[in-house]
């Protein structure tokens, strides 16, 4: 042990971090051996960085235990909090830029978030997704055009997977005094590659308080609140799949959304719309898919039923 | 996007970890603000490193809840995981180096692991753990004296709770043919400093392999064992508790425990045991604590029963 400017400076087993990194066996597949080599590395260091001690370390494993805990198919708590330390957020960026690198061009990605459902029911071109109006809702006609990012040709037959919480700030899983599946729906484009729904202008709302998420930015003194946003998914054969938010320009908590999922080129504008008597407000939304490179990328991966 | 050796090295925000780190408010406790700025950049950086995808970053999410819906009152799965990759075991190493630092010849430390249980009965110096003789048991008497590390006084009316495995590898909690709290028991210092009861020689065991921790350690090419070895909370007013685990120098495993817990100064040695028709075998432990320092270092923190 030696004193640092009068602070005791504790010194630890130098060795070991890598017995447990040397623990992996011959037979581990390459890419858990450095993705685990990695994370056994990171959490050591940062473990020894801050002197962690046995009740922190417990708190911790408590916070995780709970998210596990109200996690239902329905609901995931555990992405949740990792969304509060940015963590999907960044394995999105790190996921695009690399799935990618074929095409500058198309459509920026935004994280899943822990709402969305593999179960949401195929709704006609036109038709709403609003089964209940609330008093305040902006009601709004969204559309667009799906086009390839390289030739510009429009994509017949895409799928556009959308879904948003309602006005009270609770998607409808959350919500018993809303129909099933409101707010949600997906749209396939027509032969001109064209998509078109009614949905909410989308307000803020706070990630649920009442779990491990909550407690956590309560305890970093931060907000609950996210930003209004409508949350897709656009997939097509041959092209690489989209899992997106679009946020309202016009939105509070767009520079401090309390999931760092806001990005350069999904803010959008919503502008009034004239002579339809079922919305007062449109946004016209186009989106350009990129083609399965001939690099070898892949899809960029998007939600299993398993992350509903 | 640059490339380096033909591969597509892709940069990546550099101002993302940052902006979640100063999204902590003023209000945050210091201390909470120093350990969550230093996770979020090590999950970043690890992260970064190794381009985690989202399906992967998906898989981690779903062990960890897969983790909290095992664990109940008597199971804590989201601590083995950890245990997997050590960091019980460094943060033990760091809670009682920080601790300890007022006295050096105070007992070694080891982590709790997940199978202690609060509410464990009080026995008599003299008594059994073993409520039930498997077989295959060597039956040992373990006893010892309890003195003060510094003056080497005889310490009376500490506590010493302890636990162990079965000869089958699980612990009464595990078992159901085991009887309620097989194995355990919590035992008070005499005057003399002296304690001593029946156990088990212990016997190497596998961790459990139904849940998220044995599937990592599948995935790491691991065995699942843990060396032989006694469980040991020791307590007493104005010393630094101690939790530890003391192993058999004879057992398998004990240069690669699955949960990496084996330190030097926890090795311990049984012999043959003469002239008691109860036991074949013994081990006579002393244990030296340190008295609570003026340096203002507190006891090392050791369980609470939310990690039973």
């Amino acid at each position: 042990m030696t004193k640092v400017n009068g602070t005791a400076k504790v010194e630890y087993d130098p060795n070991f971090t890598n017995a447990v990194i040397n623990a992996t066996g011959p037979k581990a597949d390459n890419r858990m051996r450095e993705v685990m080599t990695a994370l056994i590395r990171h959490v050591h260091d940062f473990a020894r960085e801050v002197n962690l001690t046995t009740d922190e370390y417990m708190a911790g494993v408590s916070l995780l235990n709970w998210a596990g805990q109200m996690s239902t198919d329905r609901r995931n708590e555990g992405q949740l909090v990792t969304d509060v330390i940015g963590l999907e957020s960044l394995v999105d960026e790190i996921t695009y830029k690399q799935a990618a690198a074929s095409s500058s061009s198309a459509t920026p990605s935004a994280i899943l978030g822990p709402f969305w459902r593999h179960d949401a029911p195929i709704r006609k071109n036109g038709e709403s997704t609003v089964l209940k109006v609330p008093n305040d809702a902006k009601v709004s006609y969204m559309y667009g055009r799906l086009t390839d990012a390289v030739s510009g040709e429009p994509l017949a037959n895409a799928l556009v997977d959308v879904w948003q919480a309602s006005t009270n700030g609770l998607y409808e899983q959350q919500d018993e005094e809303q129909p099933d599946c409101n707010l949600r729906g997906k749209f396939y484009t027509d032969e001109e590659g064209n998509y078109g729904f009614y949905c909410l202008r989308p307000t803020p709302y706070p990630v649920p308080s009442d779990g491990p998420a909550g407690k956590l930015l309560d305890l970093l003194d931060r907000h609950h609140y996210r930003p209004g946003h409508v949350h897709l998914i656009i997939m097509k054969d041959g092209y690489k799949s989209i899992t997106t938010q679009i946020f309202d320009r016009e939105t509070p908590y767009l520079d401090n959304d309390s999931v760092f999922a806001v990005k350069d080129g999904l803010t959008v504008d919503f502008t009034e719309r004239n002579d339809d008597p079922k919305a007062g407000w449109e946004l016209k939304y186009d989106i350009a898919m990129a083609p399965m490179g001939s690099d070898g990328a892949g899809n960029v991966p998007i939600a299993t039923p398993g992350a509903a």
